[in-house]
């Protein structure tokens, strides 16, 4: 890769009820990353609308990926001159809607949306449909980024699709709750390592309903190391992404000894 | 599953130079960890023959999977009335010998053998031939197991496809150098965790020629916690694996969130 560094603020936040307070204060969020220095702003899962808001509240906010709130965010996106990933409930005709993350580029323009494939437990089965497509690496100013949703990085497989289409970082709106940690803990730094790749993980913080978030939104290097972690309470942590620092992780990798023709996903 | 309690043993050790030497050693050590209540043994990768040899020794110390080496494990597990996992090189007609991992019963029977499928750098390739079969679970008092070599636990595909199979616990003797730390801090745990699996890593210790074995073997729980570890030095590590704790850590694990029709297996 011949990119420059990327300069990513992860805005670890509470969910803030609706969605009109919820732009306001991704407008205030935006203008202060942009001020610190970074070039690219990730919020997390369902930031605009919250998660846990139920079925029928879910259904009531979905829109379309070109909807109102793309609409929102892009002139946020414009106005301060930010790339922004957010969350919302994407419609899907005819059926619950998914659980979506998309990517607006700081002249407002959609890039990239994602459509969570791995939906956790009850929480999700009873709001949303199940993403029907493997998540896809795409392209921005010149480094190559996957989006996955929370639950998907739990599992090897997503994360692994994503390295074998050449990302350099994986972006994670995720809403982990405090009894998980070991999820930042344990899984973040093994993806990273395993894949050589940037893992960055933007968790909601504070309580929705009886839920309560953990936090410890984290950006693990490509050698694993979680070097930058937010704590419990609402933070915007701002982390360079170094293409030299992918470069020397990439000496020595495993990609030439996998032996695919050896694995097999269909079972299970 | 109905199994009992595992009393597992792991010998950290360094290489014994000479194939009788590392009997001798053996038997000396399998007795001591019957007396200190095991029932299994796992040493580490290459156990009985040393690691990095050359090409000419591997060609030279290979036998087949019943072949002299595996009678006198057998005798030493028979006289001591514990299994042993052990490892050699495998006489391959034709071509370099395999690396191999064989799991003899306390009543001296061949259990299961594997051939390491990840070879690792030019140290593997000059001496071996890259095992042509997925790893595969075997039955063991009412435990299902799995062999993995070294390398090979650092892809997350391997393990899973293990778990995929019903294992319970993954065994994997190992030569990992001392610049290599990361994979028993960071992706041991995830491997286990991921997979609601135990992980049992018997590392070598000490000088073989140039090259410093790192030690620090491990036995990770199905939530990833490295509970059990040994230093750098030379050990038998004693760990109990307990049927309750991989019940408890599956409640709740990813299995039936899996979405195989998105996985990609054959790329890269």
């Amino acid at each position: 890769m011949t990119a420059d560094t990327l300069s990513l603020a992860l805005w670890q936040c509470p969910y803030a009820g609706r969605s009109s307070e919820a732009l306001v204060r991704l407008d205030a969020t935006a203008a202060q990353a942009r001020a610190q220095g970074a070039g690219l702003l990730v919020c997390p899962e369902m930031s605009l609308t919250g998660y846990q808001i139920g079925a029928a509240q879910v259904a009531e906010l979905a829109e379309p990926a070109d909807g109102a709130l793309a609409q929102a965010v892009g002139a946020i996106a414009q106005r301060h001159g930010i790339a922004i990933v957010y969350g919302y409930p994407e419609h899907h005709a005819g059926s619950k809607p998914y659980n979506a993350a998309q990517f607006i580029s700081a002249d407002g323009q959609r890039v990239a949306n994602y459509r969570k494939t791995h939906l956790f437990g009850d929480i999700d089965r009873a709001q949303f449909s199940p993403g029907p497509q493997a998540p896809a690496v795409f392209g921005w100013n010149g480094w190559r980024l996957g989006l996955l949703i929370c639950y998907d990085i739990e599992f090897p497989e997503p994360a692994r699709g994503l390295a074998l289409q050449g990302a350099d970082a994986i972006l994670v709106p995720t809403a982990n709750m405090v009894a998980f940690d070991e999820v930042q803990r344990v899984l973040l730094p093994a993806r990273a390592l395993e894949n050589r790749v940037y893992v960055a993980y933007a968790n909601a913080c504070g309580q929705e309903g009886d839920t309560a978030y953990g936090g410890l939104s984290t950006v693990c290097g490509p050698l694993g190391d979680a070097g930058h972690s937010a704590g419990r309470d609402e933070a915007l942590l701002l982390v360079t992404l170094e293409p030299s620092a992918l470069q020397r992780a990439r000496v020595g990798a495993q990609w030439p000894d996998r032996r695919p023709a050896l694995y097999a996903p269909g079972r299970g």
